[in-house]
């Protein structure tokens, strides 16, 4: 399965949005910040008077604003922006070493330690220069920051495999492997396909590695405590773990490695049924924005970094086009609607970092005292972070989630995710009429197809679809309703059901017991405290036999949700006899979880106790 | 109101076990580890080859031992252990400076410094030898260390009233200020009572105190943020904001000052209604071992210090002897009988620092980075901490908590705790026979009594109570029945029923909403695993409209409860569509909490959820 390019998937209506705002608020914004911030002079490798010194991932924060410039020139083009992408450009290419090396900290900082040290991140930013380059080149046809990324790989691929010369064997913050497989299918040339084999499977086999030790005090933080074929529960530094599963789906794809493809699934079945929030969160724990143990998710102290939720979607991405399986495809849609749309404001000009399920402003004081990052806890998204990661990570995948819609191959086209919109490839068109994610209408006017396979993916949440009106004609296959295409314009008309649905998390899940979720659709929704008249969420449950109304909700494209609740009544005394009717009625107003922290300081619940 | 002494009380049942196992096993397992860890030895102010630097609270343990000691001598003469307390304050009183300074790491490592570091915990040393001082005295008539006291106080007078010459005003860990009033009422000499004074009338009002600083930043965490008739809330490090409250509800008895009633009176209440766990354990984070905000009682991460329960018995005595009313013996009561008596296991050999509410083992990876105090955060009582405040303040409060249990004035006598045994002063006799905590019945059999006024608490927990098997005759003023006595023998037959019940809390309290807590008189009850099958505690819910049985346990004197409960049903998903219906009905048994974590490692709940 291929995935048709989000060049050729046009958006409208909740999509559209989306990126617009990302297009007009959100790449302007980091472009401001990086530029107060410095990251951008820093790509000229010299350090200035007054100028700060460079951070040692600051070329990624960078690499990752241009990709996200890229998928956006693509569809509107914009000279003056790719003017500003050119410029940052031809300084990196001025400042690169002769010998091909590229890093805005090493060069002007200490060259002489430059690949010494395996937690510092150079061939993460190298990587990240490398998908930077790819969907450059792809967007302007301009070759610069391709030729200067391969030279710098050619010397990687040199010190690393040819060689063995640097201090460590294997990245310390996974990257580069997926950029790898990037290049090498932008390019077809096998070598770097090769170096993405090495560094994958010398991971957690190398003695230098091991020998650098780490600050954590444990080689899992890094995936380093096994051969990433024995790995069985995902572990460590989620961001990291979860792209180095990426690179393992796609080197597996390439290869048909089985023990390669066993170990991805293996893993994916670890995170999606024991270690990921109703969001599409992971990495729960602060404590090094790890991975923990399983069904440890907790709400009030949740880290779910946007950027390790961002990092899922892509591991889900891969591993769908090396299985089609609709579980893949329902995690990505419950990331990419969720904890991802979430970690950034409606507007697009401010940023979460970290995204808790529950925020009890009243226990504020204390949650800073648990919190190691206190920097990015925060109850409002704000424009910047001295760890900058998550906003142009948020850019690029908004600008090019459309490439995840449609899939095809020689017999079949897919539709993974359901997005209003017009596609066209190879003489195939596909219209698609849809308020998704809001309401369950989803039709598809195919043309060109005839002779086809159409294969649509049931979601995960739906528990009532129709075809045409009628009920499906035959049992989906893993997820995945196969259709003949025997016309050549031919509607396929779906529904799926969508009213809203109390959702409960496995009871091993100790945070989340004896409460729901309310979801309608793909999208998990929440109470904000300030948006119903300041309750104590805490005090608050759920009627669960009555229905819950719904009415759109323009300001966040979504929906506003009503569920009939009770609030327990207040009480002098701090310890008295339980009656379960000491409560009062209320109705509880519910919002889509992304468009939560926009009407200012507010308690927050995704989780809420049942009556 | 005073109170009748321990001396005079001879306990059966439950409380003579108790005291029993103090005497025979925890004094000694103290005194064995206090050997072992160098502090007697410390106490004679020389540092030897080989000895550990002693730490500048350890006089505080060894009097705290000693304090032990003597109450246990009092009642149970023993010339072997009385030679042990003789030795150590013999070492002591050799080691006192010609000026009466006594520091057992002051004088050996920098005397030079001495009373210039306000945290250093020298007059909190003091005030603990004082109270062993006097302790020691009264059981034995010697009056080596209370000489030895003296002299020291009298030096403390000098520097700290007279002069005002020392670095600091106020002692940064309180306790001297409730000594002082102990060898004031021993001794009647007012210089004491004024030096008690000064040191509470000073406190929150010098610049040299506020000058020193403090480590966390914040002067609330000595209460020294405000003077202290000003003080509205608990606040600081739980157990020295206790002992200043115990020192001054006993200045605010012998002065009878309003303000400081009325300021002891107000701490009280923002305990006892907001911030104090069921169990009558306080301050809730282990951050500086601190008072948090209102309703911040989380379970998991409760702090709970044991010393701190203690304490707070110590202020609820005091506050009922400067005011008759129910609610400070009532949590008195919730104090001793959950979190102190939890603070030392069923054999008298091993402790808790800490006393969570809720334990969940496969959490505790986790768990442990929450915690800043990792070495106390246990899950086992353990036979001694490097901080070792709490077993012998666990061994002084179980040898003289019978001083707690009667109190008389000129026309009245009183029976605030219901301990079975006898008790005889001043011509009065009282026969109590009763199975309290465990069971209702509390049969008191008066003589010598005739015309006086008998006054009864009736517990803060009693739904239902008769008298003679009547309803009782009159309403009880603040909790305690008055009735007269007009026989020379004369039996007042009181039965309190105890039937097990469902407890809630404030709904503010969030980490309990939509739990209960099992409680069956004055003790709170708790699930563990390893009793229960190893069941997963957090999946578990109670019935609460089914009655809860009752079976005596042995082990524990207490007794073991059976609850009808609700486990969910496992699933293999993380997520899926709410069913209330989907638990099986159990059998949960419930243990008191001060009988948990005796049969090894395990989950355990006070809180559990309602079905």
């Amino acid at each position: 399965m291929q995935y048709v390019p989000f060049s050729a998937v046009k958006p409208e209506g909740f999509w559209e949005r989306r990126i617009r705002i990302n297009k007009e608020s959100t790449i302007p914004t980091i472009y401001k910040r990086f530029s107060e911030t410095g990251r951008f002079a820093a790509a000229k490798c010299v350090l200035g008077e007054g100028m700060p010194q460079p951070h040692i991932f600051w070329d990624s924060d960078v690499a990752k604003w241009i990709e996200a410039c890229a998928y956006s020139l693509t569809v509107n083009p914009d000279p003056a922006l790719e003017k500003q992408v050119d410029e940052i450009i031809d300084d990196m290419a001025a400042a690169q070493l002769e010998d091909g090396y590229y890093n805005c900290y090493y060069i002007p900082c200490e060259l002489e330690n430059r690949f010494t040290n395996r937690d510092h991140h150079e061939l993460y930013c190298a990587g990240h220069l490398t998908e930077a380059a790819v969907a450059y080149y792809k967007a302007t046809g301009k070759d610069k920051l391709l030729n200067m990324m391969k030279k710098y790989l050619d010397l990687i691929e040199k010190i690393f495999m040819v060689e063995d010369s640097a201090a460590f064997c294997t990245p310390g913050h996974e990257e580069i492997e997926l950029a790898l497989v990037r290049i090498y299918e932008l390019t077809g040339d096998e070598k770097y396909k090769n170096l993405c084999a090495h560094f994958i499977n010398a991971r957690g086999c190398r003695e230098k590695d091991v020998a650098q030790g780490h600050w954590s005090g444990d080689h899992s933080y890094d995936q380093t405590h096994l051969p990433v074929r024995e790995q069985k529960e995902a572990k460590g530094h989620s961001v990291r773990a979860l792209y180095l599963f990426s690179g393992m789906a796609d080197l597996a794809r390439l290869t048909g490695d089985e023990k390669l493809i066993s170990a991805c699934k293996t893993l994916f079945e670890n995170i999606s049924t024991k270690r990921m929030y109703v969001t599409g969160g992971v990495g729960s724990s602060s404590h090094g924005e790890t991975f923990t143990q399983d069904y440890d998710l907790p709400n009030d102290m949740a880290y779910s970094e946007t950027c390790a939720s961002i990092a899922l979607e892509y591991f889900c991405r891969r591993m769908l086009a090396l299985d089609i399986d609709s579980k893949y495809a329902d995690a990505a849609e419950r990331a990419i609607y969720n904890c991802i749309l979430g970690g950034v404001s409606l507007d697009g000009r401010s940023f979460f970092y970290v995204n808790p399920l529950e925020i009890n402003l009243s226990r504020h004081e204390r949650y800073e005292k648990w919190h190691d990052i206190k920097e990015n806890l925060l109850t409002q998204r704000v424009e910047v972070f001295s760890c900058s990661c998550c906003p142009p990570n948020l850019a690029r995948i908004i600008a090019s989630f459309a490439g995840d819609v449609y899939g095809y191959d020689d017999n079949t086209i897919y539709a993974h995710h359901f997005m209003a919109g017009e596609a066209g490839w190879d003489g195939i068109k596909i219209k698609l009429d849809t308020r998704y994610p809001n309401f369950g209408d989803v039709r598809f006017t195919l043309s060109g197809a005839k002779g086809k396979k159409f294969a649509v993916r049931i979601p995960g949440w739906c528990r009532y679809a129709t075809l045409n009106g009628e009920k499906l004609p035959h049992a989906p296959v893993k997820g995945y309703l196969y259709l003949d295409v025997t016309e050549d314009e031919q509607v396929f008309d779906f529904y799926f059901e969508m009213k809203p649905r109390f959702v409960a998390a496995n009871p091993e899940t100790d945070g989340d017991n004896g409460k729901v979720c309310v979801m309608k659709g793909p999208l998990v929704y929440c109470a904000e405290s300030v948006i119903n008249g300041g309750v104590n969420l805490c005090t608050v449950s759920l009627d669960t036999s009555a229905d819950i109304g719904s009415v759109p909700d323009e300001e966040s494209g979504g929906m506003r949700l009503t569920a009939k609740a009770f609030i327990d009544n207040p009480h002098d005394e701090l310890y008295f006899d339980y009656n379960p009717e000491d409560k009062t009625g209320i109705n509880l107003t519910l919002l889509p979880y992304y468009a939560y922290a926009n009407h200012g300081e507010s308690d927050m619940q995704v989780w809420l106790r049942v009556k």
